[in-house]
């Protein structure tokens, strides 16, 4: 595993995560996704909907909108409750987390605790804070046909058609649980899945895609009868397992389960598990599993003053289910993935990068190359190979810059499976030569059995 | 072709598509994608990637973040001139979008034009009209650590921090454009290309998915030499047609090129054609191509200080390309592929709905079902046959519920390619009934050879 620093610097070198609006100076706590960066991107959010969606029986998509009403949130208990300590340097006024910068406190931290602590200011040393202050991290936006001058006239518009960019994708499930069983008339238990984006005003956002304001995120709401949550709990645990090890390639032994103990777990859970991650700055949080009881359908259901029960189509019986939920980031799991893969070795005396991502996530299966670029004959034999291993493939890379060894240097960062040339001995015995990634070993294969 | 109202309808009762919020009374020009919703608009997205950036080798992808730096709608013009003209009835003070309402105007008509038109209220029916104002549509919010007593306090602080959600994917592009070029050193012409979601606070959404207030666009832009833009406009119009016709599967008869007049262009267009299409309430854009020159990047190197030149690899001349811009909504290619697959019937003299959808896109390739669900020996193998299918195909789903005629109706309905019916014969020859969705014809078929 590299240092973050290391990691950041391939990701913007080859193009696979540059600094939101970058152009312009940044805009903090944004992450574009350059060509590379997607490809491994949807490969990552592919393999989890395949293998939590398509090939599961139980689950269900949907893919509901960003905007949602602001009732959901007060539902959901985020208007009153999802907010952090904001503490303010009175010195440099300089802004922070309050439970970030000093050691042992919580987020629900009093002012009075806080300068017990006696902290130093990060930026400038000096200890002279102001309150701790909530602050709300749901962004705010107004929807519909109201204009300034209007909100000058009459203050109270301001306040008219607030909407707040949904802070996770979880509600956008719990929403649609209805019409889902109305719909698909599932039996218990089932769950429904969405992939979307979600947004959280960080105080200050850090650690590169690790904390950041807009962040893609793949929940499944996993609905069961009360009784069983906890053989569902235990099925769904070893599912996220599965996935993270055999599909996602993570290593085992980098992934520690924290039981999240009753004073660390959100108001609405009875148990929640952390899966934990060695990432190159320390263990974080790269994916939770919460048991969230009935807490969201039974809130929803008051809120709105429509039933959440489920019929059981056998007995009759009506009952509010409950809940277990997995729940991971994406760009927490693209880091991971990348953190997983990235080594430093050295081949022929020279210091070597080296992204060993499994097959299935590798940006691309072959690279085909002429060993020299100025023999005609030699690049046409090359895009031939090339063209039938496309059809073959679809993830096949070209590449003809620069000398063989710069070659396999770039496509070893970029973590391409396998490296193929076409040299003379081409032309005659149609046989390339195919160079392992991880190994660096070379053999002749014949093209037809690539 | 069905109705606006039958595919509305169609929507709801399968968990196509679901009004956002909807269990909170909803939120205006929202929607939520249902299961089924879900897999084909997952298909119409994964079918134009494929298209135009795995099958190409000119096109490369990236994913940039909703909340972008505020300059980037500087330079891009969206600050200034993103507006809609806004006008309110002063007597039931509702507010409408002023050229929506009145015939003959656009959407730079000046208060005096509006009023020479005489036109009533649509909802009050009263001609008493206050001032046209420009309503910018883009939706705002504040990035950052500023609290609403801070703000109340010193109300400049309102300014600060402010961030809009990207009205149009493109800029996300745009400003990536020196990111791809350092990293991946394309040939010209080569593309961009990004799928994600838009924002546009709407005065009044309507037409269903038509006119949403959040929507997916999917956007290329294709940079190129100044001189070479009619040629490259050409070849990216007949993709386009090869697109929609020949993978999503619309009629060629349904589709309109619109060439736009100039004084009907976005301020930066040398050249647009809009692709028009028959929905169910008339024609309406499907999806635009456009000339863009070299407004956008010229406008980001001067609002950023930094070349956006590109620089010949063999001449090394350097210059600011010029960009063609294939442009779509995923919501409206969703509605124009169910309303173009749309049809209603008569089977057994019994109306029918039926979604004719292409085999590429249809939500399930196969539905397996027994002939009966009372016959264990029928359910077993059925299920055998299920699992088989599952393997082979992905997209397979089971229905047991009701009689055959029952599931055919609502396999139909959905779309589902063929329906497989396992019944005693089975038992005995391995055949299966095998029933085609859009002849309603009838087959026997050995399980192997399905």
């Amino acid at each position: 595993m590299g240092k973050l620093e290391d990691i950041v610097s391939l990701c913007k070198r080859r193009g696979f995560v540059f600094q939101g609006s970058e152009v312009y100076g940044g805009m903090a706590g944004t992450w574009d996704f350059g060509p590379l960066g997607v490809i491994l991107k949807r490969k990552i959010m592919d393999e989890w909907w395949k293998y939590f969606v398509e090939e599961r029986e139980d689950i269900y998509g949907v893919d509901a909108a960003i905007l949602m009403n602001s009732r959901t949130w007060v539902a959901s208990g985020h208007t009153a409750t999802f907010a952090d300590p904001l503490v303010e340097c009175k010195e440099c006024k300089n802004r922070f987390r309050a439970d970030k910068i000093a050691e042992g406190i919580s987020e629900s931290v009093t002012t009075e605790e806080f300068l017990k602590t006696h902290t130093k200011c990060p930026i400038c040393g000096k200890e002279n804070w102001g309150p701790i202050r909530k602050f709300n991290m749901m962004f705010s936006t107004h929807v519909g046909a109201v204009l300034p001058e209007d909100v000058s006239e009459n203050p109270e518009l301001a306040e008219k058609g607030v909407a707040y960019l949904r802070p996770e994708t979880a509600q956008g499930i719990f929403v649609n649980y209805k019409n889902v069983v109305d719909t698909i008339y599932p039996d218990l238990p089932f769950g429904i899945a969405q992939q979307g984006k979600a947004f959280r005003n960080e105080i200050s956002p850090r650690d590169f895609i690790l904390r950041d304001r807009e962040c893609s995120q793949m929940e499944i709401e996993y609905f069961v009868r009360a009784e069983s949550w906890e053989e569902n709990f235990e099925k769904m645990r070893k599912a996220q397992h599965d996935f993270l090890e055999n599909v996602m390639g993570l290593s085992a032994e980098k992934i520690h389960e924290l039981e999240v103990p009753a004073e660390g777990r959100a108001h609405y859970s009875k148990r929640t598990i952390d899966f934990m991650f060695d990432y190159p700055n320390g263990e974080e949080e790269l994916m939770g599993l919460a048991y969230r009881t009935d807490f969201d359908l039974s809130n929803i259901q008051r809120e709105s003053g429509k039933s959440m029960e489920y019929r059981d189509k056998i007995t009759g019986e009506t009952f509010i289910p409950h809940v277990i939920e997995p729940s991971v980031g994406v760009e927490r799991l693209f880091l991971a993935v990348l953190a997983n893969a990235y080594y430093e070795d050295e081949v022929n005396g020279e210091k070597r990068v080296v992204l060993k991502l499994p097959e299935n996530l590798a940006p691309y299966r072959f690279c085909v190359s002429p060993l020299l670029k100025n023999k005609p004959e030699l690049v046409e034999k090359a895009k031939d190979v090339y063209q039938i291993l496309r059809k073959k493939y679809g993830n096949v890379t070209w590449d003809d810059a620069g000398n063989i060894g710069k070659r396999y240097r770039k496509q070893d960062e970029i973590g391409t499976f396998e490296c193929v040339v076409v040299d003379f001995d081409t032309l005659n015995d149609e046989t390339v030569t195919v160079r392992n990634r991880d190994t660096t070993k070379q053999t002749r294969v014949k093209i037809s059995e690539l």
